[in-house]
């Protein structure tokens, strides 16, 4: 190739970040696309959601982490769509990309099965926005059961339901209980708020299904401990302004929580690939499209098997995958034969509350305050920008020993109307305005 | 009275609070309501709308700060309007509330001269939200430059407009030149920051009309020197998609931000009380409503005259003023006669871009360097929360010698229609959305 080759990556978060710095020390021209200017930490946007941090804690500029990547270009946009043949990307405005090779990190993000319009009244947890909007409602349902004297109100008001009872949603239901007992303790005059309902539903039979069962049997138990109600084997039905359907049973809630399901990044349709159930991509041995050797997929985008389970939708699977494409690539310029796919599990791990967590790594399963200080340790470490570091180390410090929580701001409610573009073609408030009704609606 | 008096307090701000914390530790029923739930420290808030702190470094939950205080209630509402003869406040939704003693403090905002039209290009910043919208336009900016080919269209996105020649016109205006010529350096490959235009309009014949003219000069070398173009005696006509126009004059912008005039709260109104051209209220020596002795005014919303000077409206002035109607009220309970309020004028401080600053502390003139140092020093220790001055202090001194800035996600576009209230007569989302409409349009 005369000139550079040119390769496009959609998506910021973890795969495509580690793919762009991977690429960024070679001799390749980088286009990076994201939706937002920000990369993600979602393992900490629960946090986000329950007031511990604040979104720029865990939350950094993409370019500013690619600063130092001459060759890399990192631009804000959203791709709508992918033209294999003609080897191009299309984003919701302005001219269409071109590129030699693609990868694509638009990951996946929560499912209502089927069910879009639980979307309104149980947002999910997958952005900075998402974590915003639950934030405001879990803080304005306790300032309105101050004020509402009608008691069957304010008992919904103070009734919290969290669905799905993965990672996500065991962490969010241990921050909820804290909010309750803890942070928010001798605030208010009218209601009691350690008397708050929060209530963990399952539709599996245990909590953290994907976890050893000891490990189940222990969240489950420090759950109980701070006065979660989990309900196992029960799948919600409904989701309506009066809160959940369990089947018969009407749980009355006024803030509800969606952790559950998986959906993948639309973009995926538009590759012309094999598809699993929730719209992945079927991936070959080297994470490229069947038939489509110079486009790749990474991440929660991607169904990879190996030894008979799919690689799961972890930051390692993704950030693991990305280093690999980007060899592959850099393979495939030099005329080169690719290099299969091989996931190293590194463990998991999933904190209950305040200074309680599981996880298991390796061989080696912990639990209790010991997973716990490991858990921290190593968000810590992991996360991105040193200052960020050590200011979400001093919030967690300070968090443990006052039980504060730092970001309890109720605001956000920025109209659309206030931020409307100007008359001229511009992408302010279109492009963020679409991207956060899809974050938000799962659309 | 055989009851506890009940004293009600309209607004959370410096002087709101400051009065509940007084009257707190007296032998008084007192309920604080305000529209959020949360304090701003507002000579800080330019630094959200660039993204140099969190929303959460300064502000806080109001009934956090109130919490030690178990006579002091506080409520999340939206007060109306205020019906003098029969001793209630209206909320927008809700039962009235009866009170002994009323204290409004609800501040004052910027005004647009009669053009409220102008709000929806060109946002104040008074508050979290505003200060979240501004700092969403300024960073969108630098993306659509990134990816905009049109030159001239280029060229307005790097343009930044600032109204008003105050303080907060010259902090914006010095944050913005670091922004664009250190903060962003390196990190887009199709602009060069370092070229943005920032242009600071000021009406009058100087910056910082305020301070003494020595202390002006001082400011308008050190804008000068960062790169701010400085336009006194220039009165923006017009505010439109397009940018400003000066007289005949038009500047491309797409990013305007309002730091120019004074409105005061419209709550004032309903009190029947003499007010003056902005709609601050005339009050009497010792901060009263002129024939109820039992209505007091503090704050911006005061208009108190002393040796020929209005209190002007800072900080000092509602804090200063809620400790004498505290006292006051108090003194009206025994029976006694209030005293009058006496305004001790501390200084003044305003920081222009990254280690410059002017200030006068009684004869005192300070510049440069040391001016700044003294704004630090100030500004943390009167920030609430001996948290969020340690988070705060960290983040300065990063930023000192980074150039980073923590806080620049672009984010916060919540739909209104994504937080859309239940069908039960709630609270949530409607007075949000009648605040925050308030605020930036200043209707």
């Amino acid at each position: 190739m005369s000139e550079r080759p040119h390769v496009v990556i959609v998506g910021g978060g973890f795969g495509g970040l580690q793919a762009a710095k991977e690429l960024g020390k070679h001799d390749v021209r980088v286009t990076l696309i994201d939706r937002t200017n920000h990369h993600t930490f979602q393992p900490l946007l629960y946090q986000v959601a329950t007031a511990g941090l604040n979104p720029a804690d865990i939350a950094v500029p993409i370019r500013r982490i690619l600063r130092r990547y001459e060759t890399v270009t990192v631009l804000l946009g959203d791709v709508v769509r992918v033209d294999v043949p003609k080897k191009r990307i299309y984003m919701e405005d302005g001219e269409p990309i071109s590129y030699d090779f693609l990868i694509v990190a638009t990951g996946a993000t929560h499912s209502y099965f089927g069910h879009d319009e639980f979307a309104e009244h149980a947002p999910g947890l997958k952005t900075v926005d998402e974590g915003l909007l639950i934030r405001q409602r879990i803080f304005m349902a306790y300032e309105e059961a101050e004020r509402d004297p009608d008691n069957e109100r304010k008992d919904a008001l103070l009734t919290f339901v969290v669905v799905g009872g993965g990672p996500t949603g065991v962490e969010m239901a241990g921050a909820l209980s804290e909010i309750a007992r803890k942070t928010l303790a001798r605030e208010f005059r009218r209601i009691d708020t350690s008397k708050a309902r929060i209530i963990l539903v399952e539709g599996g039979d245990r909590v953290l299904p994907s976890y050893v069962p000891m490990l189940s049997e222990k969240a489950l138990a420090s759950l109980k401990k701070i006065g979660v109600e989990v309900r196992t084997g029960a799948r919600v039905t409904k989701v309506d302004e009066e809160g959940v359907m369990i089947g018969d049973e009407r749980i009355r809630s006024k803030t509800v929580i969606w952790a559950a399901g998986v959906a993948a990044s639309p973009l995926a349709r538009s590759l012309g690939a094999p598809l699993d159930k929730v719209g992945r991509v079927m991936v070959e041995k080297d994470l490229s499209v069947p038939g489509h050797h110079e486009v790749f997929v990474i991440g929660d985008l991607a169904h990879f098997e190996q030894d008979g389970h799919m690689v799961p939708g972890v930051a390692q699977g993704a950030l693991q995958g990305a280093k690999c494409v980007a060899k592959n690539i850099l393979r495939l310029i030099e005329g080169d034969a690719t290099a299969p796919f091989v996931y190293k599990d590194l463990g998991s791990m999933a904190t209950i509350g305040r200074a309680a967590a599981v996880a298991e790594v390796g061989s080696a399963k912990m639990y209790g305050f010991v997973a716990w200080m490991a858990w921290v340790v190593l968000h810590i470490v992991t996360l991105i920008g040193f200052k960020n570091r050590v200011l979400v180390f001093i919030q967690w410090i300070w968090a443990y020993f006052t039980h504060e929580r730092g970001s309890r701001l109720i605001h956000g409610m920025v109209h659309a109307a206030a931020a409307e573009p100007p008359v001229l073609p511009s992408q302010r408030g279109k492009d963020l305005a679409r991207s956060t009704a899809r974050a938000t609606a799962n659309v």
